[in-house]
């Protein structure tokens, strides 16, 4: 791995009980039908009177695409400027309410738990609990899971 | 809803026990970086030279584009025929291997649970464990999550 670049944020950045709320992603009707189409053709996602008709009462985005808005938000706030390798998975993840074209999303994060990695001791991870809101301040998903961080090297 | 449409699957197609192996999802490198760039630009997704020298050894596909081609592979085999009203949420998720464009992928499911929904007689709830492989037969990534579909309309 490159030693060369120097982040702002690695393991050591993230300690339990850490928190952040970031983000305003604008949802719009053309990327929910581009990603649905391609990724989730379902009715209630392509199809506007199917939409209404349905359990969510109006075309909405895929829950896939909810998951990819929320990491655009966190690579925008912090992991392209941390040194992340990754995620190994998440533990529980909750669709609560529809996404619809016209909402504004944000994030709340907040750390569960760090701890460095035992078969990688340059390596640690981070258990966080985010939940995205819609612009109305509802809950619409929420994640929590696990990032991998270099730690931070000795100055 | 509209009570019109036949499907041919409905929770009564979903039993406890219930195996299903479909797919053959090729990955391009164009969709990887399409993908990348709108919703997880970090370096391994979208800079050749820094994947190579990362963990995974080369450039490969978000996490989240691996859940979006698994759900198109889903949605081509059961979901588009079926009476699917959607999910409320994803148990457990794996990224196990990192995908790389020119792999193809699989999918193999297994039916955990299957009840009726308390609150809506008419609807059943699925739970279904998913198994995505890569070419060699390695799994890439596993996930355990909850499905809603209607229950078979009296004949």
């Amino acid at each position: 791995m490159s030693a060369g670049r120097r982040f702002r944020f690695y393991w050591e950045d993230f300690p339990v009980g850490h928190r952040m709320a970031f983000g305003a992603y604008a949802v719009t009707r053309e990327a929910t039908l581009a990603f649905a189409r391609e990724f989730d053709p379902q009715p209630f996602h392509v199809d506007e009177a199917a939409a209404r008709d349905s359990l969510f009462g109006g075309l909405c985005a895929s829950g896939w695409h909810t998951c990819a808005m929320a990491m655009r938000m966190m690579c925008d706030e912090y992991l392209l400027d941390s040194a992340s390798l990754g995620s190994p998975g998440i533990d529980e993840l909750r669709w609560l309410q529809p996404v619809f074209p016209g909402d504004t999303l944000s994030m709340q994060m907040e750390v569960l738990q760090a701890r460095p990695m035992a078969s990688r001791p340059a390596v640690g991870l981070v258990q966080t609990r985010w939940e995205m809101r819609n612009q109305h301040g509802q809950p619409v998903m929420t994640m929590q899971g696990w990032g991998m961080f270099r730690r931070r090297p000795a100055a």
